[in-house]
């Protein structure tokens, strides 16, 4: 890490309340952060997902996917790299990278799909232009 | 129970998600769980909480209040006894609650205090008059 | 709808908690969900989860997957058809297929990857004998 | 603020997963930011919530209590001031007021009680000495 083409990292620290009884983060908890780090993603290169939500649109998601490769505890500080790309008229994709910097672990990747519709009618509307070349440019950018 | 005036009661059992590195259901989760009883108690007595909404109200929550007097763990069923009262104006209050049947404990109580407001405005109105009426016929019916 | 396999299926109600500002249920209540379906179908054919952790065991998720088909709102009744197999060692999987009775609609499916582990050290431990005795038994009765 | 008091805050931002579809912050939430506010509290001047669980220790939730003076929307930040006092044996007690820096005003307030039982046997403890000492050295050290 940074991995190639990774531009952006989020940290957060696990709660107490994502954990569960097997003492660990819960599986849900992951698709949460992922939100959390494209959140802030968008914050930095392309004026915040309020922005998109101002023009009457939403970004729906449609497919997530997580893959566990290291239990989480209560307190853990995570970073998550994420990336954006493969924008196709509507369509885009995340990749994230969820490592724990205090033993240098991966501890979980995966990747979300989205779609921007219009907000009312939720039918599938073109990603505006100044997102779609936010994206290229943030994917260029020196890793933060 | 049932207790006096408790004229409806829901069932929920506790998800492994509603749990923490505790090994018993997060605080947080009793929260979700009135609200569960809320709205199952609206739609036996009131139409429904999408009535509510569809008149372009909302009930915004404005306080509530949880006592934990037992531990809960995963896959616990517990039944949610609650009443609505107190009306005056756009307020109104509802009181819980909740036991484990199966060993007959009461392992939590609480009240939640709420106001009808317009949906786009946020400003109080007054409780729609089949919703006033309907509480009162609910507290009078024989528990379920 | 029964799909070729799927011999067991969950009912769940969207819960107002679960939706967010998009008016819709959020993409991570929808792995709460499978986690409900699971428990659901360990308690009908395989004696519980509880069953698993009385051993020692736990069972991880190591992989989750969720393809979002349609919009599902406040107050949706959901059927989520489940189906467990793929056991390999430590290893098994669940599909879903979930469905909104109300209009017949499939809105989302997907799969989760598990391991059993011992609950202490965390190493992967062999299905035990009855857990994988109990699921090709699951996959042939008739659909609930 | 900082109010007579309050020696210690903590920020959050709202995530979109803790709206709920009327657009603002469900009302569990805030028991979530409670927890996190807690969290950092311990941290800060009793060697973290860590510590106790390494004792045998767990620090139960008997009691919670929030008011919702205002609504909060996603990507809002707050500020969560936090105080903790009126030991008594196992028991201690944390009181909230939550501010929304952007415009100033306080959009929640609360308390929630708790008891150090042991981690096993779920007893009431009483709180260890250095807790029960770290905690008005911090009421008396200047705000965060």
């Amino acid at each position: 890490m940074p991995e190639l083409g990774f531009s952006h990292a989020t940290e957060v620290r696990v709660r107490f309340a994502e954990t569960d009884a097997q003492g660990i983060a819960h599986n849900a908890a992951y698709l949460v952060w992922y939100e959390v780090a494209r959140v802030d993603y968008l914050a930095r290169f392309a004026g915040g997902y309020n922005r998109i939500r101002e023009l009457g649109l939403e970004a729906l998601t449609t497919e997530t996917h997580v893959r566990y490769l290291g239990a989480v505890r209560f307190d853990d500080r995570l970073r998550l790299h994420v990336r954006c790309g493969d924008l196709r008229g509507a369509r885009f994709r995340f990749d994230y990278v969820v490592e724990r910097p205090a033993d240098g672990t991966t501890i979980a990747d995966g990747w979300t799909s989205h779609a921007t519709v219009d907000a009312t009618t939720l039918r599938p509307i073109r990603l505006p232009a100044w997102l779609a070349e936010a994206i290229p440019r943030a994917a260029a950018s020196p890793p933060s």
